[in-house]
């Protein structure tokens, strides 16, 4: 290591970090070390500079990526604007051997000091925040607040979470034990052992559009705590939260004496189909994953060489039975609906509200007066045009706006969407959810909400009752995998019977949110985001199942 | 539970060795609760006679299991006897749906009574560790004190090290937590949480012909004790020792008050290839499986259900550098080459050796010395016919005799396998094994020993220098996988570039091994089998990676 960043100073700078992020992911309370309110960063407007001086150049990192053979770029921000940087694209044939030769000393580094060197890398993306906000606001399309708060300090805990989950992983057996079995009268057998967590490979992350940071931190930090060089293949339209990133971690593992090539980007060309190619390289021996189900079973089905980490489409269900807080819950689910419209893997798609109404603190509510309430509390939240804009956020793409678009015909619309107008950004597509009544009875209407629609579309799905809702939740969740489940009920039976679907169909369950924790949402040490048990995705983030194949133990026996 | 099982019984018999198993597999020194020598057992005559009773007959459960459509069977011993018992082979329409109902019971149970309950199996299996090692022995050929102790006590420890893994990783969330994020002046948010770990399905053991109970146990523990049912498939030639196990583990269900329908067997029709069917049903999600590269490949392309854990082929190398002891190497080695014939999946196969000779301490010996002293260290350690029987056991089947016999076409015969009479049965096949000379520089020779040839055949082979051996190794293991690699050199330098080769290319290495611990015998607790990172196996046993994806953890949470 060079003076700059020797284990000791890592050790001053980061230990008591780690060493909490150890207790809490064991205690699962709340912790942050990285503050998510804006205000805590002094440099709102250093950060907006650095973004602005990004934009029309080529991105270059401090020490030059190996194997670049060409420069490639055409980011268009979902707010209106063409970024204009250019990333490099790779030769793999150069890339990869590259960074495979990087791997043996930051093998030989050790588990702890790997996570120090992560949590500074950690901790320079952290003094970043305002850059990398603005960097993804212009290519998820996320509101300023959110695409700071969920693309910065919440990434970035997802991230420390992965490292903590990594180390704890890696020190589970001893570096070295002294073995020794009796033999009755005759002298012991005796052996001395070292055991050496021993890294796979190169672990691929392929970002996607809506979150690149926040889905691909878990995955990066994992492998890379685990002894892993990563290459990282952002979505083409959200490039630039990840080269920012790995610009950063770059910098982090030079001066700490590695080679920065242990930490990588690679850009697709337009229409490329770049992640196709390097899922299937021998190189690649661990893929991490965001997006579309289609792809994710390709990667599943033919990245063979490596382990496959994905999470992909689901559909997400609330099942609503009865509350004694009925403003609660409608302003709780109007504000799930709204947030980043409904552009979340985690925003509910399905509300299976019986037939002959619900039971509420004031009374029972019919069916129509539940959704015509829902509505009115979407509307309400969002009559006003800068806090639908502070929420909503932007369309990420013309798909999203031509399913929003088709929604009105796939059954009674009884909240429409309506056009938001952004004061600073006129090419902004900005649109408040639809609300979409249809009758789990009539023909051919399952397949309709058992599809995953994404975007600001809501189905008010008028069931038998809830028993039936709950047989439809479900099928949902087997057939169609969740990232979240949502329930309402003052019947302890009720809950009863959601926690058994969920148990068994393996899914995460939301009871009863009326206040200012929402369904979509999961806190890194705490909550488990997905499960990993359902056709959603394979992996929970994080847990030890999803950092335990990213590294083997090799054991070394000689006589003592 | 009933009267019998209670969790405070099983809880004061057992919770103290799970503690010490814990433990242990933290600190990895030598530890087992199950004595490994026969006379340790009192009931030597009686469990000979419990297994000859069950000779001949219908092998009947204490509860039968659901949806056997017919009765099937065809063992016959290495030893030359047909076993003539007949098992259920199961209609899987109507067994797997009854498996799936006896799960949610046994989630709810928790981690810790189905570890004690685990416990109390393995106390049973262990209770009838003669019966299982004469039905070992009929089944895998193996000698009767290596069937006792390595299909006995040491599959019993590799039991319990599962149980272990398994408890330690459902544990690692807690039950529930408390989760409070301030929100500056107002009132923080707050939340309870709960944790449960649940299980994925059906875990389906596809046992293996030589070590049905020490292979068998790792995955079938794993699975049971984080809440999956488990199916049995055993090889068709090496049902009993299983089906002993399958029993012992339906009694214990039953006394304890869960369905004996957790743990099932599932037989062969000759020639049906059941595995295969099973393999790729939906309600199966955990596949253990160990044998053939071809079928285990099938498995992993096919089962995409599943979690696929395979232990498949390899080739096993010790590169010989230079010895401080050369008695001691040469006669550990002739032990590993000779121990239960060669037919270990960790038995080494290539011995390279640089053809200007080596260094001992008793100063230089040639390529040909060494090659000649190794055989008549081979000679002479199976010279006595009494003591070849124990050591050498019976080949399983005809095409390892095949192999053998076409082992002496394959280069210059330095040791020529002969036949040993067995006293006491005349039909087994029982042969020494065969030491062949190979010369590494000659055209089309790596082919022969790149190749893995299984059972009592072992290559002397000729390289250019240690390095040259080191590069070999670096090659086999990389594109042949490798069980176990073995070494010996006095060369700190030469040391050091084994322990880099294997934590390179992910093998498990024993150094310089000159006394009674042999490069083919791993000890639970303490030693990884396999490592997981080659292609001779896709998991260790056992590691929490062995454990972690065998279940999900299910989060509920709600308001404060």
């Amino acid at each position: 290591m060079s003076a700059g960043l020797t284990p000791q100073s890592l050790a001053d700078r980061h230990r008591a970090t780690l060493d909490t992020a150890l207790d809490t992911i064991r205690t699962r309370g709340y912790w942050s070390p990285y503050p998510e309110h804006p205000k805590a960063y002094a440099d709102a407007e250093e950060g907006k500079a650095a973004f602005e001086a990004l934009l029309g150049h080529p991105f270059l990192f401090a020490a030059e990526q190996p194997g670049t053979d060409e420069w490639t770029g055409g980011e268009r921000s979902p707010y209106g604007m063409e970024l204009g940087v250019r990333y490099p694209h790779p030769d793999p044939d150069v890339l990869l051997p590259a960074m495979r030769a990087a791997m043996p000393a930051w093998r030989e580094a050790g588990p702890l000091t790997r996570a120090l060197v992560c949590l500074e890398i950690l901790a320079r993306i952290n003094a970043r925040t305002h850059e990398v906000a603005h960097a993804v606001m212009h290519t998820s399309g996320q509101a300023f607040t959110m695409a700071f708060q969920a693309g910065g300090p919440h990434a970035q805990d997802r991230g420390l979470e992965a490292v903590a989950y990594a180390y704890a992983e890696q020190v589970r057996a001893p570096q070295t034990a002294a073995w020794v079995k009796p033999q009755g009268k005759r002298d012991p057998l005796e052996l001395r052992k070292s055991f050496t967590a021993v890294p796979r490979g190169i672990g691929l992350v392929i970002g996607c559009n809506t979150f690149p940071t926040w889905n691909g931190y878990p995955g990066l930090f994992a492998s890379l705590a685990t002894g892993n060089a990563v290459l990282v293949k952002p979505h083409p339209q959200a490039v630039l939260p990840l080269a920012i990133t790995v610009s950063a971690a770059r910098d982090v593992l030079s001066e700490a004496g590695f080679s920065p090539d242990l930490v990588c980007l690679a850009a697709d060309r337009p229409g490329e189909g770049l992640a196709k190619t390097l899922a299937v390289r021998p190189e690649v021996r661990i893929v991490d994953y965001t997006g579309s189900t289609a792809f994710g079973d390709w990667l599943e089905a033919n990245a063979r060489q490596a382990q496959v980490y994905t999470e992909k489409a689901g559909v997400n269900t609330v099942v609503i039975d009865s509350t004694d807080d009925y403003r609660g819950m409608l302003s709780n689910l109007a504000f799930s609906l709204s947030l980043y419209s409904g552009q979340m893997c985690t925003t509910p798609q399905n509300l299976l509200i019986p037939r002959q109404g619900i039971d509420t603190e004031a009374g029972p509510r019919a069916y129509d007066e539940v959704v015509a309430d829902l509505a009115a509390a979407v509307e309400r939240l969002l009559g006003d045009d800068t806090r639908a804009n502070a929420l909503l956020g932007a369309l990420v793409n013309p798909d999203v706006r031509a399913r929003l678009e088709a929604a009105s015909g796939m059954g009674e619309v009884a909240l429409a969407s309506r056009e938001v107008a952004h004061p600073d950004f006129p090419g902004a597509v900005v649109r408040t959810p639809a609300l979409v009544r249809l009758d789990a009875a009539k023909p051919d209407t399952e397949e309709v909400f058992m599809a995953e629609c994404f975007g600001p579309v809501a189905f008010a799905v008028a069931v038998d009752s809830t028993a039936e809702a709950l047989r439809l939740l479900r099928r949902t969740i087997r057939d169609h995998g969740a990232m979240t489940v949502g329930g309402y009920t003052t019947s302890p039976e009720v809950e009863r019977q959601l926690e058994e679907v969920c148990w068994e169909e393996c899914a995460q369950l939301s009871l009863n949110l009326t206040g200012g924790v929402y369904v979509n949402q999961t806190a890194a040490f705490s909550d488990f985001h997905g499960s990993g048990g359902n056709p959603a995705a394979n992996a929970a983030l994080c847990d030890a199942a999803f950092v335990a194949g990213r590294f083997r133990t090799v054991e070394v026996r000689r006589p003592a």
